[in-house]
């Protein structure tokens, strides 16, 4: 019969996940979860709206164009889908710090909402995995927030040659400008500018810089000296050689920021991860809550926009009306990893991540056919995997043939023995079938797939 | 330091999952999936908003108000937050239908949002199951959909005697209004009111009753006799003996939907759960879309909302463009079930929800402590979930307190034998303790980890 309605399409920029699509999405997120249990991570979740003012409290009310925002008619409270986990977080442990045993270590993976302009690598909807440690200022706790996330890429099938991460420090990038000129009323204008470097047409570059005070080739130089000097650290660590000595010339850079990077550098080795990162100032994030180590992981060709990213905010707990609370994190989507992994061959085929059923029942004759519901109901009860088909064939070829395409690992083939109480069971992976009573039908398969895998 | 923010709450009628509570619902997330797996079904997801249309075009403007609806800053196009999944289901359907194997058969669990006052087993943000059959017009595909339902159910531990699954059927309630007298014109709102009859005061009742032309006491009588007719068939059914004969006097009533309901509870019994089931023309439903066999299942002595509700809908794919397919379906909310196992002390401390460690590692000494990293990132690495202490403390007594405090299965004791390769590993399970080469480690956790399991 013809199709009398109107159609309807998804929103833009949103996906329908059928269950092929829907099955990678699980692969992913299983993928995330168990790392992150793995690492010692506890899982939460947040609502999927919150009021306004969590976001514009710390951002500003220039964010709002990129809300989807709302009120309840008859209301008067503002909402707005969660664009970012890091403020419900942030409240979440405002609300309970005293309580919670610290370090707090915890991650997510629910959907967030940007209204922005869908292109690749972003969508209106899409799924983030956040990590978090809070209360815990040493470099350690940002060494374990980057371990799980190799932890990730690496389960994955990623390896430190595919994807690099690239490390910096909100404090150093500070003063590679005080020290190119760059007025203390102008620091954050200057860092803003920066992050966005990529975004602007050179002219647009130029002019703004002029605006700050920014002297990018000044910068650039002095924040050459600073990478030099870590990602000297980073080969000698590598290359298990003593700390670099200090080349001859004027002094290396010093101070807390710089210990404090070279100390996460020795914790990135002794979780064996140094060699996926390098020092790179030129990484400043954008968001105005960083106060410290900023890093992002990045496919190592520079293909695509950042994998994942994230940082120090040791500010923030306090600001959402918490202590004061050291904290660090990182948030990976689904939309860009998904490409890389794709561009590198590294998903199988979507049909190959759906559950596979541990057994196909097929009535090989009408008398047959009205014990099909009761046999996979009681197969079904011992927890198994159990399909039949509807079809009112009885043509056993074609339904084993149904039975292959769903990839079922038996057939349960129900002819004229059933009325003796036996059935026939066929081995899907391996060929070799044979009958057994009914009564011995599950713990065959049970067994048969305890040998399988 | 004291707190110098402001401090802000979740919005009204959403949750914050902390990690015991995110546990829980971890929990019942993985009952629904696993079982609706084993039964065969599909997993599949939508957008969290729709265009609003897709919900006005099904249910008139009336929705409107229990929507929460929104546009993008700048945008015209107008969105709503899913209060239900029938329509992004019917709408995925329609856009694929003729690819799509059949029957159709999914399931999701996604988030859902309604617009109204939050009271006792209804929030503004909820979890729901979704279980759908699509393409099967028969009494087998309702039978499927209820056995999944009675399979969670009983995985989450409760039982017949706990629990009334009661079937309705909407062509037989429009009969029963026909034969006491209600206008074929006044069939939607009658159905309409009887829906809404427990939350109308009697007074209001009787006046609505009176305005679509009513009787209840006639309606009652007549729907008493086909439930009559129904429940002596389960009866029989039950007890293995023959279907009843008609009784005396009046023929009993009879017909296609009649027949359909048998044909049901003859599935029902195949599948050996028809004794969670009774026969109850009550039953209604509100949603506009039902066209045959409906139901609810309820906590068996009525306390609390229903559990789940759904039934036929074979109008709605064409409805939203697809062709004309029959359908079934049922939806499962996170909130009833909840209170209903939580009533029936069915559910444990939500801390032993929460995924136990392998192992946790304990530096005893100074000299050890500066191995944790490297252990702990090692045993990670091999996929076993590993915690450690960042207390600066070397007491092992206080130690393994904390150890025990996240219910890890082993500890790890690093001390002054480490220097010789060796560590100690306590299994806090059983409290036998021994040293062995730190090579060996991983496998002796594995290995432990699978006999006490």
């Amino acid at each position: 019969m013809a199709s009398s309605g109107r159609t309807f399409q998804a929103p833009k920029g949103t996906r329908d996940f059928y269950p092929a699509e829907m099955a990678v999405r699980r692969h992913l997120e299983s993928v995330w979860r168990s790392v992150s249990i793995n690492h010692g991570f506890e899982e939460i979740d947040g609502p999927t709206f919150e009021h306004l003012d969590l976001y514009t409290a710390k951002s500003g009310p220039g964010i709002i164009n990129e809300l989807f925002s709302f009120r309840r008619a008859g209301g008067d409270d503002d909402y707005a889908l969660r664009p970012e986990f890091t403020p419900t977080l942030a409240r979440m442990v405002a609300a309970r710090a005293g309580e919670l045993p610290k370090p707090i270590r915890w991650f997510c993976m629910p959907m967030f909402f940007r209204a922005e302009r869908p292109q690749r690598g972003r969508l209106r909807e899409f799924q983030q995995w956040n990590v978090d440690v809070i209360g815990d200022d040493s470099p350690r706790a940002e060494a374990e927030v980057i371990a799980v996330a190799v932890g990730v890429l690496e389960r994955l099938g990623l390896t430190s040659k595919d994807i690099t991460i690239k490390l910096s420090h909100r404090e150093l990038i500070g003063d590679a400008l005080r020290d190119s000129e760059v007025a203390e009323s102008n620091l954050v204008a200057a860092m803003n500018l920066l992050d966005r470097r990529e975004k602007l047409e050179p002219a647009q570059f130029t002019e703004q810089s002029g605006a700050v005070g920014l002297n990018l080739d000044d910068f650039n130089a002095r924040a050459a000296k600073v990478a030099e000097r870590i990602n000297g650290a980073i080969a000698a660590r590598e290359s298990d050689s003593p700390r670099q000595a200090a080349s001859p010339g004027s002094p290396p850079p010093s101070g807390q920021a710089i210990d404090h990077v070279l100390a996460l550098i020795d914790h990135l080795a002794d979780a064996r991860i140094l060699q996926w990162c390098e020092f790179d100032l030129s990484i400043v994030r954008g968001l105005a809550y960083y106060t410290g180590t900023v890093f992002e992981i990045h496919e190592a060709t520079g293909k695509e926009r950042a994998i994942a990213g994230g940082g120090r905010y040791d500010k923030l707990i306090e600001l959402f009306g918490g202590p004061s609370m050291p904290a660090v994190g990182f948030a990976m989507g689904d939309v860009v990893i998904g490409l890389v992994l794709q561009d590198k061959g590294l998903l199988k085929p979507a049909l190959e991540y759906l559950p596979r059923p541990d057994a196909f029942v097929i009535a090989a004759t009408d008398g047959a056919a009205g014990h099909v519901n009761a046999i996979v109901a009681d197969l079904r009860r011992t927890g198994m995997h159990v399909r039949y088909s509807t079809k009112s064939t009885r043509n056993v070829g074609k339904l084993l043939g149904d039975a292959a395409k769903v990839r079922a690992r038996h057939a349960v083939i129900l002819g004229d023995e059933l009325k003796d109480g036996i059935v026939r069971i066929k081995n899907l992976d391996g060929g070799e079938q044979s009958d057994m009573p009914l009564s011995d039908l599950a713990v065959a398969i049970r067994r048969s797939h305890a040998t399988t895998e």
